[in-house]
């Protein structure tokens, strides 16, 4: 699904993909972060924990983000497409500041929330400025196109690495694959990018947030990196030719590693190392 | 250790780092290519078990070589430095018509063969046209830098992500890793160029070799992919910024995935899909 359009006036709110397992104990540099964009201290959130089966997964977030100041969180589970319609719920997210999608699987998000009131308004809400977090299977659901699934632990792209489905649709600059560094996905990262290279890959690892600002420009939090993959000059592929197991061959792949500080823009596909670099850039 | 000069009027023979875990039974592609380069029926192999403990390895390799028809195969095990010095084995180098070096441990090679006559027999054969292969830690032990340890199954670059030691040094303007995709080693990989890109990363993925012909164009043989990383248009490393397990921010690495066909300049530093291309290039 495309993004929203923004009205004339007004600016997208931040996209925050998180590479899942974001540290909930000590500083949460990355929940903090996200916290701040929000409005920080007295600002309303509403928490999605649909994607996940543990019942306790909303009240740990509630929990989190009420500690960190927050005026009111609001918890919204959604069991079915039905709920997903309730006036309710749908008043919540869009009175909130800043909406948060938790982990688990990501085909429950799309499946339960896919084209529902729920996705409308989040994506309004996002449209009108307001941030929209995720966590692991939260961050997956965020663009245009979805990781549904797909090989781990394989750093070479093949023809079966991949499999993609229309996630929340927030922006449709990036392709998200999240735990990226611990569970090994370069490879689906990359075969995603494959079929079509239009889009910029951001493999975000654990306990690290991808910052995709009003003005496409990604930012870094968190201790660990994100990857970005740029295809935009891929000279050639051979995922038309190949199956099963083959390996795909791609020729002229970009990738920048950035880490907390630096930074890179969707607009100029252009990477900066911002604070990291000695000298002023 | 720098390559040995070529004379005038020679050419350097090919060098073959193969992945690990190459074919032996069916239909052996990427031994029976390296065989030919080595004259095929009739040719004297010289292979070098020193890396593996099992003292099967060297019997299993010259069985394959035998019976793909050659006249001769030397199976030199060196257990000692001393080993290393003695005129029959050197010998055995000298005339062989290919230099196979098996799997194992790479430290077992460098610190039983560096700087010995038998490394020095085999960089003065390549230099005058003897193809040289390696499997998996024979493969690694092939260019200046070798990579001697470091972490798998982390796709990030961090500081302490691998340890460099010096190998025999055929050629100066690669650096080898192996296992490459079924062991997740993009990130020491990248490290390693991190702390100086002069060289390219070639990730030689399992049963897959990576051959460098002597007008330095690699093509690729095998069922799986070459990975070349290209960190000459490097832009940003804070590789002399961090330390322990924090990530490395690397920004503009060019990377591209090179399966049988396809092939890459390590002059011109340009990536060719060959037979793989629809249109002729």
């Amino acid at each position: 699904m495309c993004p929203s359009k923004v009205a004339d006036g007004e600016q997208r709110g931040w996209i925050v993909p998180i590479g899942g397992a974001e540290d909930k104990e000590l500083d949460m540099r990355v929940l903090r972060r996200f916290f701040e964009l929000c409005g920080g201290k007295g600002a309303d959130i509403a928490v999605i924990p649909t994607a996940s089966k543990l019942v306790e997964t909303g009240d740990r977030y509630e929990q989190l983000f009420a500690d960190m100041g927050a005026a009111n969180v609001s918890v919204l589970d959604f069991d079915t497409r039905r709920d997903a319609h309730e006036r309710n719920r749908v008043a919540a997210i869009e009175q909130a500041d800043g909406i948060f999608i938790t982990g688990g699987n990501q085909l429950r998000l799309s499946t339960i929330l896919g084209g529902t009131p729920i996705a409308q308004a989040i994506r309004a809400s996002n449209a009108r400025g307001i941030p929209v977090g995720g966590t692991s299977a939260g961050a997956g659901i965020l663009s245009e196109h979805m990781i549904a699934g797909g090989d781990s632990d394989n750093g070479t792209p093949h023809a079966n690495s991949v499999r993609l489905a229309p996630g929340l649709g927030l922006t449709n600059r990036v392709v998200i694959d999240q735990h990226f560094r611990q569970r090994d996905r370069l490879g689906r990262l990359l075969a995603a990018l494959a079929y079509n290279p239009f889009a910029i890959g951001l493999g975000v690892d654990e306990d690290t947030a991808a910052l995709l600002g009003p003005d496409n420009v990604i930012e870094v939090e968190g201790s660990g990196a994100v990857t970005v993959i740029d295809a935009d000059d891929l000279q050639f592929s051979s995922m038309a030719q190949v199956s099963g197991d083959a390996p795909v061959c791609m020729l002229g792949v970009q990738i920048h590693i950035l880490t907390a500080g630096a930074s890179f823009n969707l607009g100029t596909r252009k990477a900066s190392a911002g604070s990291l670099s000695p000298v002023k850039e």
